[in-house]
C-alpha cells in the first residue's frame, strides 16, 4: 500500500495519506448517503452511521435514483453503524451532520480519532470548521463546499437530480497533498472534486446565494423563480447579495461584484427550486439558521459592515426556527 | 328639517349639516356595504356605487349576518348605482375604496359634490386624506379609523364578526360640530362612534399594531398567533412597533411606549387572525402598501428615524404586491 506524506507545513498534522483509507460517514441523511454511497460503489471502504435509517438500510442497502444512471448498494456491500462506539477508528471523518446538530461533534466524532485522522466537514454555512478545531486541532480540519441537488425519498433512497461537486480546501488555507488525496478519492468515484487554494474564499462565495435564497425563501415562504420574477424581487436579492460581498471582503475574501449578475442568472435557470431553508421550514425541521446568516451576521457586526436586510432577516427567521410549525400541504 | 352650521374655524368649509343627509357610499366592498347597510338600516339615505356586485345586489338587496343579529335589506329599500355619473349629489361622501384605487378619487367623487359636501374617508392607513385634501380641498375632508371585523362572502353578503367602533376627526385638526355631526349619523345606527380630536394621533396609534401584524404576516406568510407565538417573535414584532412610535413622535403624535405592551396582549386575545394584507397577499389582490407601510417610512426618513426592520419589510412586500401570485390553499 503507497503512503503518501501530509504536507506539514502551516502547522499541519504530520501522517500518511492512505491509499484505500477508512472513511467514516457522520450524519447520514441525503448529502451523507449520496456521497457514501459513490465512494462505496467505487470499492472505497465507507462506515455509515445512520440513526433513523438505520434498520431499514441495513436490511435493504442503499438506494441512487440518480439522473447519471441509477445504482443499489446491498447490505453485504456497505458498513452500516447505530453507534458510534462500535465503529472502527477512521482515515478521514466526513461529516454531513446538519449544521442544527453541532453539539454533538464531541461524541459523534471523537472515538473515531487515531493521531492523524482527517476530519472534512460538507456542512452548510460559517462556524463548522472553527467548532471542530476547537475540539480536535485545527490541523485535522478540512471544509468542502457541495454543488448537487439530492433529496432523501424515504429510508436509505436518496434522489440525485442534478450535479455533485464538491470544492474542498484546507482549514489552515492553501492547498496540500492532504486534500489532493481527499480530492482523488471522489474524483475516483464518479464525483467532480476541486481542491480550493482558499477555503474562505470558498464558502462565501457560496454564502452570496445562499444567505439571499435560503434566507428570503424560508422566511417568506417563496420559490426562488418567485424571488426573481420582479424587479422589486431582484433588487431586493440584489441588495442582500451586496451586504454579504461587503462582509466578505472585510473578512478577507475580495469577491468580485460581478458574482451578483452571476449567481442571479443561474438561479434564474433552476426555475421553480425550494431551498433547504425553505423545505425545513415546510416541514417544521430545524434552520441551520447560524451557520448561513448568524455567523455572517456576527461577522458583519465584528468588521463594522451595515447589513440592515440580513439583520431583518434573521429576525424573521429565528421566529421560524423558535416556532418550527409543520405547514399543513398545498393543494395542487 | 334642522340644519346645523358648520363649524367654520380652521378653514373649513362653511355650509349645513342636514338632518337627514344624503350619503354616497365610494367603494362598496366588505367596509362600504357594511357601514352603508347598518345606516341604511337606520332610516338614512344612501347611495351605493357598486361595480362588480351591482347586478347581484339590484336583485337581491343587501345581507349582513353579523354577531348583533342578522339583517336584509331588500332591493327596493336601497339605492345602488354602477356608475357615478347616474348618482345625485351627496351631502356626505364616504370612501371605502381600497387605498389601492387612490387613482380613482377623481372620476368617482368630483361628480357627487356640491358647495359644502364633506368627504369622510374610512380607508386605511397614511395619505388617503392628503389625497383628497389636494383634489377637492382639505375644508372638505375628514378620516376615520375603523375597528371592525368583516368579510364579503358572496355578492352583496357580508359577514361581520367582532366590533365596529369607528374614531374620526377633520383632517384639519381639533373636534368640530361637523365631526359630532357624522359621529351622530353613525351612533343612530348601530355603529359606536367617536370624536378624535388628533386625527393624525388615531392614524398613527392605528399603524403601530397595522405595520408590524400586516407587513409580517404577510411577507412571511403568518398568522398573528404564530407571530406572537416565540419569544424571537414578540421581539421582533415590539422591535417593529418601536420603530413605528418613534416614526409617529417625529410626525407629531406623541404616542407612549405602553401602547406596545396593550397591542400586543389584545393581538394574543385575537387568536389564529388573518391581517387584510396576509388575506390580499393569500388571494393575489393588490396589497394596501404604500399607505400602510410606504408612507409612514417616508415620513421616518423626511423625520431622519432609523427604520431598518420596516425598510426591509417594504423591500419584501413591494416583491409580493409586483408578484400577486394567487396561492394554492392549504389543506386543513
Amino acid at each position: 500500500m503507497t503512503r503518501l506524506s501530509f504536507g506539514v507545513g502551516r502547522g499541519r498534522l504530520v501522517g500518511m495519506l492512505p491509499e484505500n483509507p477508512t472513511i467514516a460517514m457522520i450524519g447520514a441523511g441525503a448529502l451523507g448517503c449520496y456521497y457514501g454511497a459513490r465512494l462505496a460503489q467505487h470499492g472505497k471502504q465507507v462506515h455509515f452511521l445512520l440513526r433513523s435509517d438505520y434498520a431499514e438500510v441495513q436490511k435493504n442497502g442503499l438506494t441512487v435514483r440518480s439522473v447519471s444512471g441509477d445504482f443499489s448498494l446491498p447490505p453485504e456491500a456497505i458498513h452500516v453503524f447505530n453507534d458510534v462506539r462500535s465503529m472502527p477508528k477512521a482515515d478521514l471523518v466526513i461529516v454531513t451532520l446538519k449544521s442544527t446538530a453541532n453539539d454533538q461533534f464531541q461524541p459523534l466524532i471523537a472515538p473515531l480519532l487515531h493521531d492523524s485522522t482527517a476530519i472534512l466537514t460538507l456542512q452548510n454555512g460559517l462556524g463548522n470548521e472553527e467548532r471542530l478545531a476547537e475540539l480536535f486541532g485545527a490541523g485535522r480540519v478540512m471544509g468542502g463546499i457541495c454543488f448537487v441537488c439530492i433529496n432523501r425519498v424515504g429510508p436509505g433512497v436518496i434522489d440525485h437530480t442534478a450535479h455533485g461537486l464538491i470544492r474542498l480546501g484546507e482549514f489552515g488555507g492553501g492547498p496540500s497533498d492532504r486534500a489532493r488525496w481527499v480530492a482523488d478519492l471522489f474524483n475516483t468515484s464518479a464525483v467532480q472534486c476541486e481542491v480550493l487554494a482558499d477555503l474562505r474564499y470558498g464558502r462565501w462565495e457560496k454564502l452570496v446565494w445562499n444567505i439571499p435564497f435560503n434566507g428570503l425563501s424560508a422566511a417568506m415562504d417563496l420559490t426562488t423563480d418567485r424571488l426573481l420574477d420582479t424587479p422589486a424581487g431582484e433588487e431586493l436579492v440584489r441588495r442582500v447579495m451586496s451586504e454579504v460581498i461587503a462582509t466578505a471582503r472585510v473578512a478577507g475574501a475580495n469577491l468580485p461584484d460581478e458574482l451578483i449578475d452571476y449567481q442571479i442568472r443561474r438561479t434564474q435557470n433552476m426555475g421553480s427550486y425550494r431551498t433547504s431553508m425553505h423545505l425545513d421550514r415546510t416541514h417544521g425541521r430545524a434552520l441551520e439558521l447560524e451557520g448561513i446568516i448568524g455567523e455572517p451576521l456576527r461577522a458583519a457586526k465584528r468588521g463594522g459592515v451595515p447589513t440592515p436586510l440580513m439583520e431583518a432577516m434573521y429576525a424573521q427567521l429565528r421566529l421560524l426556527a423558535q416556532g418550527n410549525w409543520v405547514d399543513s400541504p398545498r393543494m395542487a
